[in-house]
């Protein structure tokens, strides 16, 4: 994976050679990631933040999504990734687990607002940074360092450096200085998953994506080997076997094609066994106090990285494979309300959650997951996840991703506002200034009749 | 190196129980830095990153150091360590190379000027800063992964938010969550040595260990189990070997004892040939145009991270030990100008960098190299390095280090500003708050007697 061949890809990449079908895609990918910033900018990790950076706030260059609130944009663009990873309910690309639409387009829209960017030039430059940060993270290879690195930051951090280099429109030296300064910032360690420093994480590496843009802008140079050289991004995060990897196929298959949009508010890696118990437990009707146990088998990844026994609060529970089966049965679904601590600490939760057993299993894949419910009567049920719900093989439809946005909407806009914001975002691609979609997700906002489409609310 | 201990004997350290020739240490490692940051506040790193950045800045809480442009706390780190690391003169810790005083001492200048910290609570810090840092470098071992990590940057973010925590009066839990925050923002990748980048990643571990300690102090949690924890910081970079590192004799061993202050202007792996280079040099008075060739010896490291074979830049050329030895035995010295631009480019040192050879010996300790020069009427000398000049064992006097300040000082500052400043850092311990070494530290600022030192100008 070569940097100056990637810069080149960058720069020399044409909104219009992109095929209609990854354009939608890209869309919808931000109406998911728009709902999700919106959702979490209450979350208490967000408002620790801001109690404790708001102080620091430089000039009122763009908005936090949500809030109101402005701020420069290399703080908007790490509260605007901060909020939409807080409730863990975005996307995921499926080989790699990383989330890259929250570091992308974060720092897209904070540079976008700023900069006057246009809708299509912010799905461009968002399908660029995505497909960036997706191939590090396959260059990388899922198994590197049993799972120590949280790569929805470091290859986040380069995904939204080469997305924000687009759109400022860098040269190919400048792009090359873009993601080595990015490469030289990767950082996330996968202890902190179930603490609000995930979250954080997140919201450093678009921040700083999008700093390792704006110096590059200026002439700040690093290295035209970060990614390959021998002490680069690759050999030292990946390991020897990862330090060359393919740039194949760059601008004819796109990675934005290969999200998942998660139906479940946890860790991508619960949803292929939170799915099968759901499946179960609405198939059969059953109740908890039915179930003598829960036997699961998992993708190994699974039990290293979300297998916390006795979550104590909601950031914990995301993490745990053992709480996602329990509210799946207990409650019938696994929204926003089943990760929150008061769920976390529910005593019928805990109880059932007590009786699920899991096993690693290496023939399963990232969206496999096997579930066997044993009942009192002895009866036994079971349940094979082949293909994970949101991931393109079993897609969410535009009308359930349309469903997700006003749910977490909710949270911060009255319903008409809600559907003016919804229709703004699925004609993103229209607007002429990315800034009526960012003051649209403000309650207190007015609407902006002009920028209103003209199209139909779900244009697919 | 666990990190609750850690957290532990950063709230219970009292400034009484360092001795006091660890706080005198701490004092000249203090001026060595203040120098380094004058020196460096107008290299080409740091007016780029300034131009690129200096619309983001927050209100004015901390000054830029040399330069009287006032920044938030955050940014006034950042630049701070920017400009002390943009010359690459400061300091190091010989076992693991790491620099840790700009990264320790600009965020707690940034923190300390903010919140009016007294000069004995910035030296505190900064005794357990070093210590944070330097331990955190003996942890992850000096041969871990074939050198690919910046440690300066990867331990620096570590150093500067247990100083940070200190200045803060954070408790246990909350310094425990500053130093999580911090392990999970590590970064740093030697492919950019060489590289304006590199001065970049100390910028950022500056401000990150800063931010860590601001989150924390509002609440803002990690885990626990940051440093030691299966996919902590310690196992992630360091790998499994030093997962498990023990705390062994903290707060009565002190790491800032153990600093070499630098007496070349270039990677300190540089320091032990250039140093025999420039003895041999002197002793025989010789001349470039007797010298065939010149035989280096020196421990792999240096072939591994300052190997570059013919530098364009003066960046480059403080990663190449072959340009190290041309400028001692054509200029006979290693300061700021055999490391520029010019010199890099000069025919004369090129000519004489041609017939360096160099080669790695396993058998040499970091501070050791063993130099060969042959000349035109066969006459041979060599001469071995066994201690390293700068460091604890040849150290720099007081008078020298105060002259070194003077040299860099001279870049912004007229030769009495600069003398009331040097007095001023001398006597930090003194000084009921930072600020009046900050504003000493620019041209125009007027002098503040109230705050000047009755003792002699050199202490000690």
């Amino acid at each position: 994976m070569e940097t100056r061949e990637l810069a080149r890809f960058i720069v020399c990449s044409q909104f219009g050679d992109i095929p209609g079908s990854v354009q939608d895609e890209a869309v919808r990918a931000l109406v998911n990631w728009l709902g999700g910033a919106l959702g979490g900018c209450l979350e208490p990790a967000f408002e620790t933040a801001l109690d404790a950076l708001a102080s620091q706030f430089g000039p009122a260059q763009a908005t936090l999504l949500g809030r109101g609130d402005r701020a420069d944009a290399l703080w908007s663009a790490f509260f605007n990734a901060l909020g939409s990873s807080a409730l863990d309910f975005g996307d995921a690309h499926i080989a790699t687990r990383i989330q890259p639409s929250a570091p992308v387009a974060a720092a897209l829209f904070a540079a976008a607002e700023h900069r006057s960017g246009s809708g299509a030039q912010v799905v461009h430059a968002f399908c660029i940074g995505v497909e960036v940060a997706c191939r590090a993270g396959l260059a990388l290879g899922v198994q590197q360092d049993d799972h120590g690195r949280h790569n929805t930051a470091t290859c986040g951090v380069l995904g939204a450096a080469a997305a924000c280099a687009k759109l400022l429109c860098l040269d190919e030296q400048a792009t090359s200085a873009a993601l080595g300064i990015a490469a030289t910032q990767a950082a996330g360690l996968n202890v902190v998953l179930g603490t609000p420093a995930r979250s954080i994480d997140v919201a450093f590496a678009a921040r700083n994506g999008l700093m390792a843009a704006l110096l590059a802008e200026k002439g700040c140079t690093a290295s035209d080997l970060a990614l390959e050289g021998k002490r680069g991004f690759l050999s030292v995060l990946g390991g020897a076997q990862s330090a060359v990897a393919p740039l194949q196929e760059l601008g004819t298959s796109w990675e934005v094609a290969r999200l998942a949009y998660k139906p479940f508010a946890c860790d991508f890696v619960l949803h292929p066994a939170v799915s099968a118990c759901l499946e179960l437990r609405h198939e059969y009707a059953l109740r908890p106090s039915q179930i003598v146990s829960v036997g699961l088998r998992v993708a190994p990844v699974v039990l290293q990285i979300a297998a916390t026994r006795t979550p104590q609060t909601g950031l914990e529970s995301k993490q745990s494979v053992f709480h996602g089966a329990a509210v799946a049965f207990v409650d019938g679904t696994a929204g926003v309300r089943q990760f929150q601590d008061q769920r976390a600490r529910n005593g019928r939760v805990a109880e059932l959650r007590a009786r699920v057993e899991a096993i690693a299993d290496p023939q399963l894949g990232p969206d496999e997951a096997h579930v066997e419910v044993t009942l009192r009567d002895s009866r036994r049920y079971e349940r094979r996840t082949r293909t994970v719900p949101g991931g393109p093989a079993r897609p969410l439809t535009d009308a359930a991703l349309s469903e997700k946005f006003r749910l977490l909407a909710q949270e911060v806009l009255a319903t008409d506002q809600a559907e003016r914001l919804l229709a703004l975002i699925w004609n993103i691609r229209a607007l002429g200034e990315i800034g009526s979609i960012v003051r649209a997700s403000v309650a207190e906002c007015e609407a902006e009749p002009a920028e209103l489409p003209g199209s139909p609310l779900i244009p697919r």
